[in-house]
């Protein structure tokens, strides 16, 4: 009997890789052959860089970078097992979680840092880069991050020297003449999963402003600054990127890698699947466990497990779903494909208490889940 | 697909009969025909009257009774769908929960309240009466339940006026002219799962005493006075119960009932099984699920799903447990039979909060059982 396990990570308890790894032993436990296919996937969010290195045996690299004040940290980011693609979440660089609530300013936050990682990337020699552009601070557009990878703005007084969003109507013209000349020899491959345009009211600016701390006034004079800016990029480089879906993504980093780096983006979890090669998997297998932390009815938009879903039910496969926490509307996801979904938890407990054992509770339910299976056969 | 659901009741939270349902709810919401038994069980302790009432059709009734400290009281006992056989719990009109802490005092407390609820039985014109004996608050041999069906106690001062363990070493004779009539002709099955003798180191006083209030002094005069009782009725009556296995039950109440009523008694969930037919009911079925509030470790001593699990093995069938609380090695009962285990939990949350909502969580966690087996096939 051959199982694909494919889940994503459970957020704050255990990496996807830890996930698999837990459902595999659960079964491998109980009696019998197991032909186990591990595959941790992710949705092109927090968990992507974690989940493609680990799924394709690559590493783990740190870098300092500066992060949305320009404050010197540790980012780390990936290069898959072909040793060519690079995988960065520019939240590891820019997020927001980097900052406190008091912090939040996306008047002056800046994508720098991760134009840092891309560098970083490009220094290790890859040619490939997927990046993954959920939870930024920013809505600068990709300035900083362009500036990092040697971009320079002009602006009436020579150069720009500032950052952030509240910057870019200063800009008056772009010299791209010092611009890493690797990045044009390099395919870069954006996760994105919204389709907002830069500008507007349905803009990066408009919808993620206030979440980044930005007030009604500061929203409308960021989300005029993207319209400037995205004049300038159209004048000086020909990119008519404004209305792109997912140019308005990470506060305008979409627009920034479409017209800095000539990116695609793709939606977050058919890279990361095809990345994982998870059809080739899927071929030849009887069942399908997937997971996440939190199985609810907001899990049918776009993120991992109902990726699982779509595709195993491309090769008619059933799938079973294990989380932590089963919230409302969870039963909604029987209707689109899964066959059955359990939680880990084993009895009345807190959430720190369930985090702290999440693990064993996991090989528990796996190996409960798979006794079924076997009763029922 | 015949299923059998014969689970016990959740404590503090679901009666078996609701477990039943909710489990067969869980499962009749699936798309596909179901023929299910629902056999609400228990173990002779605590639910066996509302789960021998629900199983067979019966009905509960209500009397007033004397608890322990001899202060009025409502009990409850049932009569089955029969009509002859009448079940009754000791703990109803005896049991140790009636007490506050400090009450505790086996030397006061008396199991009259037992014996009003045997003559409530034979005065609905039962012909059986079975017993449930555990949580007993009482040392007294029987004492006080055969005062209630009539027995007269004789002490040097004539009648014995007193009850409680502490007053059996005054008894020096016993008149049973004004015993109730119908006793003899009534068949009294005691449920009892321990083998304690009457007295000595393992009898009722020694190892169950300290639990109900007596101090190691109480404990020694308690046990003393459980002799002189038996040297009395072995004497007047020629019963010579003191040995027999299970005289020690419920604070010596087992020794009272053979002597007093001529009981049998037998493993509790046997009678059960027994009254509800389960072997019947699991000759033409497929799959059983059986459930308790908590399954561990323990669970292999005597508690339903245990004999659930050996009646359903003995017809070649897979069982699958849900449990509220999957407690401290519930998987050596995979061990033995268990084919799943499962918790109903579905995130984390206080006690409080699972008893609450227990009742929606094992409908749908039956569903998600049932929607693996389905999927297996």
């Amino acid at each position: 009997m051959r199982i694909v396990i494919a889940p994503d990570s459970f957020k704050h308890s255990l990496p996807a890789r830890t996930v698999c790894d837990a459902i595999a032993r659960g079964i491998e436990n109980l009696p019998g052959e197991w032909d186990i296919i591990k595959i941790p996937v992710a949705d092109g969010g927090e968990g992507t860089v974690r989940a493609l290195v680990d799924a394709t045996g690559g590493a783990i690299y740190h870098q300092q970078v500066l992060d949305p004040l320009k404050r010197e940290i540790t980012a780390e980011f990936g290069i898959l097992g072909d040793g060519k693609t690079a995988v960065i979440e520019m939240a590891a660089a820019s997020g927001i979680e980097l900052l406190k609530d008091e912090e939040r300013n996306p008047w002056l936050t800046t994508s720098y840092g991760t134009g840092q990682l891309i560098r970083a990337a490009l220094d290790k020699g890859c040619s490939r880069i997927i990046a993954g552009i959920g939870g930024s601070a920013t809505n600068d557009a990709g300035l900083g991050m362009a500036m990092a990878l040697g971009a320079r703005f002009l602006s009436r007084e020579g150069t720009l020297g500032e950052q952030g969003g509240g910057m870019l109507d200063q800009v008056s013209g772009i010299d791209l003449s010092e611009l890493d000349p690797r990045i044009k020899n390099t395919e870069f491959i954006v996760a994105c999963d919204v389709s907002n345009p830069l500008c507007g009211p349905k803009g990066a600016s408009y919808v993620y402003g206030p979440q980044k701390g930005a007030d009604p006034e500061m929203v409308r004079r960021l989300d005029s600054n993207l319209e400037v800016f995205a004049a300038r990029l159209e004048a000086e480089l020909g990119a008519d990127i404004k209305d792109v879906p997912g140019a308005g993504a990470a506060g305008g980093l979409g627009a920034g890698l479409l017209a800095f780096c000539g990116a695609q983006l793709q939606a977050g979890f058919e890279i990361v699947a095809r990345e994982t090669h998870l059809d080739d998997a899927l071929r030849n297998c009887d069942l399908v466990i997937t997971g996440e932390g939190k199985l609810d009815a907001q899990t049918r938009y776009g993120k991992t497990p109902m990726g699982v879903v779509k595709h195993a039910k491309a090769f008619g496969l059933p799938v079973i779903a294990i989380g932590g926490t089963l919230g409302e509307g969870y039963q909604e996801l029987y209707e689109i494909g899964f066959d059955a979904i359990f939680s880990i938890l084993d009895k009345p407990m807190s959430l720190q208490e369930a985090l702290i054992t999440a693990e064993e509770m996991l090989v528990r339910t796996a190996g409960s889940v798979m006794r079924t299976w076997m009763a029922a056969r």
